[in-house]
């Protein structure tokens, strides 16, 4: 697939999208909401990607919405019943994939440069990255489903301090503050993304953990744990008597590596996905 | 306005509210409830008020409930069904509360003296101050919604250890159990709050802050990110088009400060607020 | 009560479960699900059980499902509508249990090992334990409800990186991420649960305790603090009128220690257990 905005290619099992526009420091707007979609419906399709990798182009990760419109950006002129940010609309595409997805934050990321990452699984940054929740600075308000993502992931007290202030904060109070799971240098990113897009790539199962994945995003806003009970006692039924748990049982009892063939593509059980009525279509009516 | 229990004055755009019974080490009762709620009324309706720090006269925060009726403190005789806990009203009040608000915890904060805090979006406590949450020492049970804010705020391995033993922690504990985002000398602690506060007050949109402080609380209880892309969209299209964006991003544009007009008293938009269907009153009808 | 696979004896009011297969690593099986609910029965029904702590005897905490079965382990025949994950069951079993729960992790604590304790209110770890979530390199997935527990226990950055790749983690990661409460060497490691456990059992009112453990778990998965209030305000306005108030009070105003005496066997308010409708059973209808 060729991109205008962004790149993809596939090394050792493991999608990197980069985003790709270094001259307006990787700026988001329609066209790359687009294409990062393409490239997660390509990562979904294609059971050779095993994991995801975002990152930035050249010094930035994302700077945000492009502005070059000025003060018109944000006026949209769609009929409110039928407008969607665009963030959010990327988000709940992330939400869904069914593949580990890490952000490797190279640089400055704000605005939906940051919120986009908040459904990815995993944010490591570089040390020299810098992070900010601007929208109170700019007018207008925080996005991509981040109302939702952001308190849950750093808790209310840091999460008031950056949307309320909307000040820039460091890769290291990003990581004190929970925002983030590591930092490492810059030179070292990518090799700190890999290091556990390979782990899950050589050593698990595919249909586990595309499992696993939608259980905790959709279980993290459950109002009870039997919930999760019903799901799981679903997903040990089915999955205990397929070729991985044979598989995976018989490799940890002979003391070597497994060789997990099931496909998320065409391998997953006939309850996946357990819930597709809270999709915005179907709020809608 | 001239209370009896607590004292309020506007700083620089930010509503100090002193608990001011340093006799009784600032013990909370019913007066001092209505009081609190009187000045937030006021923090809303204010436009000059953009930010609001609670703290305490004297050595303590709170020391809890007063306790001057002894064993009768808790025997009310208002019938189960209208009897409300005095703490949970005020803590209600708080999460609905237009204005970013900081709690400057400088000394003991006690039963319902930390319990008021944990709808506050910041707490800065001085090293020198202390927490307990005492109600299973004295017989009572957890109160103000900490039910429902403490897991959230420091997860259930802090909660249960604090709730279930009762023990004083020191504010050491305080901040790396993460109830505190921040600790600092006793001569520092209202620096370290207006820091904050200022930052809010002189850079950012006070109709954004509003909406993301409802946005992001209500979020941190719904089922699926949908029902933040619901309302964050709702927000973007409508900001977009206000004068806030328009100065936010000129100014950003043209690299100086903003000087944002709109009011949160006057200039919300239509959809504001969103969830009325969840108070008290229509949830017993 | 006799066990076979579990010991269980109450020292100073605190109920020690032990894992007592130490020749199979103390391994899960049916039999120890079901001794440990006894154990766990016993613990609700026996007013001079304050506490429970459950460890593991010789050197590991449970090293998981007993795989002695091989490939065929997760294989059952129930028919799908009947299976229940029977870490699930444990889990739920757990969720409700009347006294507070401290895991002391005194070895390796893998798969269901690592998972049945997440249910429990604080764990405690020896630094040479070692945890893993390695359900994915099994070819089978997570359990025991842990798709609720997990993400709200570590937040979902920590979640992801240890499910999605399955691998070992040391005590020092599990401390870090915010997994356990606290970790200490292998001889401390029961005096620090015993320290916990005997604050509760000699300090506070059981009831208070009982009614603070239901509400805090049952509040982490509602959708907003108003529901908090309601139970909240129930049970101050029945406590209040309850010797144990009386006595907490008037102890704490003579400055001497509480004797508590009402029991969580058959002192708790009309309104306990207040949730009967979100059981598994319910749900099946």
């Amino acid at each position: 697939m060729v991109y205008s905005t962004i790149t993809s290619e596939i090394i050792d099992h493991v999608m990197i999208v980069t985003l790709n526009r270094p001259e307006r420091m990787n700026a988001f707007n329609e066209k790359m909401c687009a294409e990062m979609i393409l490239a997660f419906d390509e990562a979904d399709a294609n059971d050779d990607v095993r994991a995801v990798i975002v990152t930035g182009s050249g010094a930035s990760y994302c700077a945000g919405m492009d502005l070059e419109k000025g003060a018109e950006t944000f006026m949209d002129h769609t009929p409110l019943v039928e407008y969607r940010d665009a963030g959010g609309v990327l988000a709940l595409r992330i939400f869904e994939l069914k593949k580990p997805i890490i952000a490797a934050i190279n640089g400055a990321a704000v605005g939906v440069g940051i919120t986009m990452t908040l459904p990815m699984d995993i944010r490591i940054a570089s040390t020299e990255a810098k992070m900010g929740f601007v929208f109170a600075r700019r007018g207008i308000t925080m996005e991509a489903c981040s109302g939702w993502f952001l308190p849950r992931l750093v808790g209310m007290g840091k999460a008031s301090e950056w949307i309320y202030t909307g000040r820039m904060i460091s890769a290291n109070e990003a990581y004190e503050g929970r925002l983030v799971n590591k930092i490492v240098g810059p030179d070292e990113l990518m090799a700190a993304a890999m290091e556990i897009a390979s782990d899950i790539a050589q050593n698990t199962s595919s249909v586990s953990v595309t499992l696993s994945r939608q259980l905790m995003w959709t279980m993290l806003g459950a109002n009870h744990p039997v919930e999760s009970h019903k799901i799981e006692s679903k997903m040990l039924h089915w999955t205990g008597k397929q070729a991985d748990a044979q598989e995976g049982i018989e490799a940890f009892l002979e003391k070597r590596s497994a060789d997990f063939k099931m496909k998320s593509s065409t391998d997953m059980p006939p309850f996946y996905p357990w819930s597709t009525d809270r999709t915005y279509e179907s709020d809608k009516k």
